[in-house]
C-alpha cells in the first residue's frame, strides 16, 4: 500500500483554512471579508465552531473570555511564565511553558463543569426535576472526586467576576439568545451546595455549555483568554531584568527533608556496573 | 541577609493584578467593570499597556490580531499542535507545543519589523529624508540578514491581508487615530524591495508600531492571534481519531541517508566503559 | 493564618537535592561522590527511587533507557522536534515541544502496561493461575480500550528490540537480581494476543516492573531515553539550514475540505456586536 | 514545481535513524547490538556524533552528564516542573514546561562557554599567549556582557562540582583522551577572574569543548543531564498531592505595585468600540 501525493496532501486535510497562492480563506470566508468587520471574539467562535455567530452570542462569549484573563502570580502558569521568561527564552517560550500547565487541575474545572451541566440538563430532558437531576449528578461525581469542577474557591469567599457574568446570561435568556437550562442547572448545583458559591469556571462554563461548546472548547477557550494574563505578566517580568528567578528569594533555602550523608568516606557511593 | 515574609509578598510583586479575598483588579479596573463592557481587543491592550485605549486604537489592535489567527497546517505551529493532540494530551499542551514554535523565525517577524520601522522613523526625526532612512536602515539590515522581516512570502505574490490592513491604517491616520509615521516607513521599505511586497507580519508590524507597542509585545500580540488557529486546528485533529500523527503517511518511510551497518557480526559495537 | 520564612521553606521542602552554599547533595550523598564513580544510568536510578541500585539492577535500568532512544521521524515527537527547531527556537525549546508530545498516546503505553502486568501479578498471589490472571485482566482492559498497551506495532511485524531485552531479563532471573513474576505475565498477555508480539513498550514495561518502579515513573523514564533522541533529531535538523519546516514539501498544499466562500459581496460576514 | 512521493520521503531524510519494517537502525548499528552492551551515555555519543565514542571518551561525558543532574528547587527549571505537575498534566508535560526555560542565561552557560574556549584554544593557535589568549578573548566578550559564561555562582563560594570534573579531565590528559587545551584555557580565565571560580557550566564545558562537542550540543547535553533532576523533583511533587501549588503559599499575597481603582462608579471603564 504506497501512498500517492493526492494521499499526502489529504493527510493534513482541513475544513478551517483554505490557502492557496493570494487566497487566505478561514471557513469558507476570505480572510480580507473579515479584517475590520468581526471581532476578535467572534473570529474565535468562526474558527472554533464553523460559522460567525450572532453579535449577541459573541458578546456572552466575549464576556467570558474578558472574565478569565488573570489572576495573579499565585496562578501556576502566571508564576511558571514569569520565572521562564528570566531564564534567556521569547515570550512565545515562556507562555508556552505558562499554557501548558492548565491541565485538569488549573485549567480543566471549566470543561468539567460543562460536563456536569450537560448531564443535569440531560437527567431533566429525561424527565427528572431539576433538583433532582442536580442531585444525582453531584452524588455520582463526588463517588468519583471530592472536588465539584465550578463550585468553591481557596481564595475568594465570593467570585466577584460570578454576578456580572451570571446577569449577562439571564438578559440573554430574556432576549432569547441563549435558553438558559444550563444557568438553572448551576444554580441547582449551587443551592445544593450552599454555602459553596459558584466561582469564575463555573460561570464562564455556564456561558459556554448555554453558548454549545463542546467540553473540550471550554478549555480550549480558557487557555485564549489566560493566555492574555499569562502574556501580560512574562511582559512585565521581562522588563524587570532578573536572571533565572526562582519561586522565593535566593536568600531562603529550601527545607531539605531526605538523608543525612553517612560520615567518613563516601561508602554509600559505588562504582558502576562493570558491564 | 535574611529575607522577611513582605520580601517573599514582594518577590512576586506586580502592577497588573491586584487579588485579594473577593477583590480580582486588572490594572486597577475591578474586573467587574469590565465583564461586558470592555472587548476582548481592549482587555489585551489593557492588560500589555496599563490602561485601556480609545475604542479606536481598540479597533485597530483587533483587525491586526484577527488577521493573523491562521495559515493552514503548513505552518509549523499549525501541523506541530495538530500531530500532538493525537498523543494523547490536553489541548492546552498540544497549544502550548505549538505556540512554542513561534521563534524567531516563525514568529519574530513582526518583532523585527517593528524594529526596523523604529529605526527608519528615529532616522527621519533626525534628518534624514524618508528614503535616505529607509536605504541607510535596509542596508544595515542587510549585512546581518538576507532575509528582510515583514516582506515577501513563500507562498503569496501578494498577501490578501496586506491592502485591508493598510487601508484600516490610512483611516485611522485621516482620523488622527495614528499618526502614520510607520505605515510611510513600510511602505518606503517596499518601494525600496520592489517587486517584493509588505506581508501579513508587516502589515500587523505596521499596526503595532502605530499603536506604540515595543516590538517584543509584536511577538506577543501575533502568539495570542495564532493561538486561535492552533486552538482550531489542535480540536478539528481530536475529533478524527487519529492516534499519533506523524508528518507524512504512515506508508511512506522517511529517507535514510546515514551510513549503512557492516556485515557480519557487530564489529562496530563495543562494550560499555570498563569502569 | 499568616506564613512565616520557615513556611515559605517549607513550601518547597524536598528530600531530592540539599543545596547550600558549597554543598551539593543528592538523595544524601555528596555530587562529588558520584562524578566519576556512578554511571547516568544508576544515577537515574538515584534520583527518582532514593538510593543507589545493585550495578545489575543498573545494568538491566540501562538497556531499557539505550532500547527506547529513537524511532525515527515518523514519531510524533521528533517531527515536532525537528520542525519546531527550523522556526529559530532553541534546542531546549524544540526538545520540549517534542518531549510535551509523549502523553496518553504516544508515551503512556509503557506505563499503561506496568499497570496492566501489575495487576496479572497480583491477581496470580491471590490465587489465579497466570493464564487466567492474564485472561481475566486483558478482558477488564478491552471494556475500556481496543489498544492493549505493549503489544503489536504499526510498522514491526516483530519488534527487534523485544528479545534482546527478554534476554536480559531472563538472564537477570537466573542471577537473582529480578523475580521474573512480571516477565511471565507479559509472556502470557503474549501468549493470550498470539500472534500479536510483545512491542519496545511492553519490553521496557517489564524490565521497568521487574526493578520495581511506580507506573508513572515508566513514562519518566521514557521521556529521558528518548529525549536522547529528540536532541540528536533537532541537532541534525538545525544544521540543514531550513527555515519553517512544515509537514510535507511547500508545493504540497494540504487538501481543503471546508466551505466554499459564497458569490458576490462578502454578505456572510457581520459587522461586530453593536454593544 | 509539484513534488513526488519520494520527494516527500526526502523531506524527512535523516541519517540518525533507519526505520523499516523489523529494523531500526540508529546511526548504522542495529539497535539489539546496543542493547546490553552500549552505556546510555556512550549511546548519547552515538546519536548526537554518529558514531560510536571510547569508553574513556564515554566515562568523561558521562561525569559530565551526572554531575548537572539537579541543584535544588531554587532553579526555575525545577520550580516549574514541581508546580506544573500540580496542574493536573502528565510528567512528560511537566518536564516539558521545565526544560522549555533551559535558555540561553539558565541552560546557555556551558554552551557559551564553550564558544569562549574554542575562541581561546583559536587564538592561542594563532600564536598568542594562553594568557593574552584569555584577556582578549574576556576583554572583546566583556564589550557584549557583562556575564562571564561559567565562572561565577550565587549561591556557591566554590562549587563542590568543580574539583573532581577538573581532576578527571587532569587523567584524560595524561592518558592521551583528549588533548587539554581547552581546560588550560578555562584555567586562565579562572586566573584572569581570580578569585571568581569556574562553576559547573565552566568545568562541564570544558569536557564538553575537549571532547569536541559544538556549543550548541553542550546545551542539548546539559537539557539530558538536567531532566533527571527534573523527572525526579516533578515525580516527588506529584506524590504530595497539592493542587495547583502556586511559587509561594496561598496566605501570602504578591504585593501589588499597579494603580488603585478611583472611586466613585466605574467611570474608568469604556464601552466597546462602536463599529
Amino acid at each position: 500500500m504506497s501512498a500517492t501525493v493526492s494521499d499526502v496532501a489529504g493527510w493534513w486535510a482541513t475544513s478551517i483554512c483554505r490557502m492557496e497562492p493570494g487566497i487566505v480563506e478561514l471557513r469558507g470566508i476570505p480572510v480580507q471579508n473579515l479584517i475590520g468587520s468581526t471581532s476578535l471574539a467572534a473570529t474565535i467562535w468562526l474558527m472554533t465552531r464553523g460559522a460567525l455567530p450572532d453579535p449577541r452570542e459573541a458578546a456572552l462569549l466575549e464576556a467570558a473570555l474578558v472574565a478569565s484573563v488573570d489572576h495573579g502570580p499565585q496562578a501556576p502558569s502566571i508564576a511558571i511564565a514569569r520565572m521562564a521568561v528570566t531564564c534567556g527564552i521569547g515570550l512565545n517560550n515562556a507562555i508556552a511553558s505558562g499554557v501548558n500547565a492548565l491541565g485538569d487541575v488549573h485549567g480543566g474545572a471549566g470543561e468539567q463543569c460543562v460536563e456536569l451541566l450537560n448531564e443535569i440538563v440531560d437527567r431533566e430532558s429525561g424527565g427528572l426535576s431539576l433538583p433532582d437531576a442536580a442531585t444525582a449528578v453531584l452524588a455520582e461525581h463526588r463517588a468519583k472526586s471530592r472536588y465539584i469542577p465550578g463550585f468553591g474557591h481557596r481564595f475568594h469567599p465570593v467570585d466577584p467576576r460570578r454576578d456580572p457574568l451570571l446577569a449577562l446570561v439571564d438578559q440573554a435568556v430574556t432576549d432569547g439568545v441563549v435558553a438558559g437550562r444550563h444557568a438553572r442547572a448551576a444554580r441547582a448545583i449551587e443551592a445544593a451546595l450552599d454555602p459553596v458559591p459558584m466561582n469564575i469556571d463555573g460561570a464562564t462554563a455556564v456561558i459556554y455549555a448555554e453558548l454549545g461548546f463542546p467540553p473540550p472548547l471550554a478549555r480550549g477557550l480558557f487557555v485564549l483568554s489566560r493566555s492574555v494574563g499569562i502574556l501580560a505578566h512574562a511582559w512585565e517580568e521581562s522588563t524587570e531584568g532578573r536572571r533565572n528567578k526562582g519561586p522565593i528569594p535566593p536568600s531562603i533555602l529550601p527545607t531539605y527533608r531526605g538523608h543525612t550523608p553517612a560520615p567518613g568516606p563516601p561508602t554509600q557511593t559505588q562504582p558502576k556496573p562493570p558491564e
